[in-house]
């Protein structure tokens, strides 16, 4: 089964939208929606459909882990600038799986004790146990991005880190875990637009922080920084993908679909009872 | 606003299903449905109605904490027999509001690294931050119950816990968390048909576990169990909920209502800017 046997897709989000050799992310449109040429309301269709096959095969992958009959998880790695989307993600894709599947952890600024440690100390801290959906909300890649244009590490361990993200992922992937790298890709006027909305509205103000325009300031920089971790780190066991973003819905349509097309691959089954089930009838029958 | 204002609650359900003064655990039948009138078709609509307010307010409490306006959070306590319906609460109540603002733990049997602590130690660590809804599915009442009906400690240890948690409680509850403990309540009978049904179906199997029956079979030291915990944690500050729980329509709506009860007694509100907002649209315009 893919995900374009059974939805508007008309080609297969996880190769369309892959960083692979070659890749420039300047030449990615942020206003276009590859593979995907129906409108809106088909989207939203798919996307309601897509929940339930996404909560169902999270629902079976848990199952087998339970029975120690898998190793497999799924970690989504997401990455974007501010207002890209990330939080629209996590409400209403990852929403839609029971949360007792789902494992989220929200990167912040590194607290002392985190910066006293190797970058990626409080990452495999988070990595998902089997049978789960791992979500980062940013991740070891701020360490590369922030960390570079701002200088936050010496030239040289910056250089350092693409090797261990590239070793931990591999590590990650050979271990069962099938790594999902997104990067919401908005255009500068896109977020323009998007912070300005965030200033119009009193119940969107907490959701704005002055340094949002600082940041912005450095958007070439980000571009660029961006470039480089597609360059260094798009492997073939933990590729990257950039989803155009201007245009919300397909942004999680297609971030579902990575996600459906991992969870596919994985194909998890229910597991066996591994018990005497004609005999458990009879004992619960009588007590 | 209270809840019964805007549904087909005839009354508030966090009175009601309060366990107060001389409560009998004895006494509530499982298969009623106190303070709700109206039927499944009713309940469904309310449900769906009550998702919606309970996104918004803890959207509204997440926003608060983050411009540090306020302390409160709200923490869930979930206890029960197998298969009443725990599961159910965090996929159709819990699983109706953005996952970044929810904090779920699922404690299992202590490993040995948590034995050596205090029985509190794993739990305080989970305790929801300022503007989360946090979610125990057991907790540190596992301690009182299987531990007492197991004899997993010595009686004077586990009636030390009993003041301890009301202790723990109450320092929560003064640092600005509302503390929702609820017991769903299922007849043994109940129990039988669920578990009977998790023995019918292949995709279920996975969720029956041999030792289930061997819990059930304490089925009389288990209410005894809670009896005293209500006897002795049920506090003005943190009281317990008994939520009958044979209709699990019904039980899902009563817990949606108690932690709607606990967000409105919040009442967060949009916090206001802490940055001049007409000096950042002029920032952000000419970015």
């Amino acid at each position: 089964m893919s995900v374009k046997s059974h939805t508007n897709w008309t080609a297969e989000p996880s190769k369309l939208l892959r960083v692979g050799k070659g890749f420039t992310l300047a030449d990615v449109d942020p206003d276009t929606k590859p593979g995907y040429d129906a409108g809106k309301q088909h989207g939203a269709v798919d996307l309601t459909e897509g929940a339930l096959s996404l909560d169902d095969l999270q629902e079976r992958l848990y199952a087998e882990s339970r029975a120690d009959a898998t190793n497999a998880a799924v970690l989504l790695v997401l990455q974007a600038m501010d207002s890209a989307g990330k939080g629209g993600i996590i409400r209403h894709v990852v929403g839609s799986v029971d949360p007792q599947g789902v494992a989220l952890t929200a990167f912040k600024k590194p607290t002392d004790e985190e910066r006293a440690h190797d970058f990626l100390w409080r990452v495999e801290q988070r990595v998902p146990a089997p049978g789960f959906i791992g979500v980062f909300d940013r991740s070891h890649y701020e360490d590369v991005l922030i960390g570079k244009v701002r200088s936050l590490a010496p030239e040289d361990e910056i250089e350092r880190r693409y090797g261990a993200i590239v070793d931990f992922e591999k590590r990650l992937t050979d271990g069962g875990t099938r790594v999902v790298k997104v990067m919401l890709h908005i255009s500068r006027d896109e977020q323009r637009a998007r912070l300005a909305e965030r200033l119009d509205r009193a119940d969107k103000h907490w959701k704005y922080n002055p340094g949002d325009v600082d940041e912005r300031e450095l958007w070439p920089a980000y571009m660029d920084a961006y470039q480089t971790v597609f360059d260094r780190t798009s492997t073939a066991n933990a590729p990257w993908h950039v989803v155009p973003a201007n245009s919300k819905w397909y942004a999680r349509l297609a971030v579902q679909a990575l996600l459906l097309h991992a969870l596919e691959d994985i194909d998890p089954q229910w597991p066996a009872a591994t018990f005497d089930v004609k005999a458990e009838k009879k004992r619960l029958a009588a007590s």
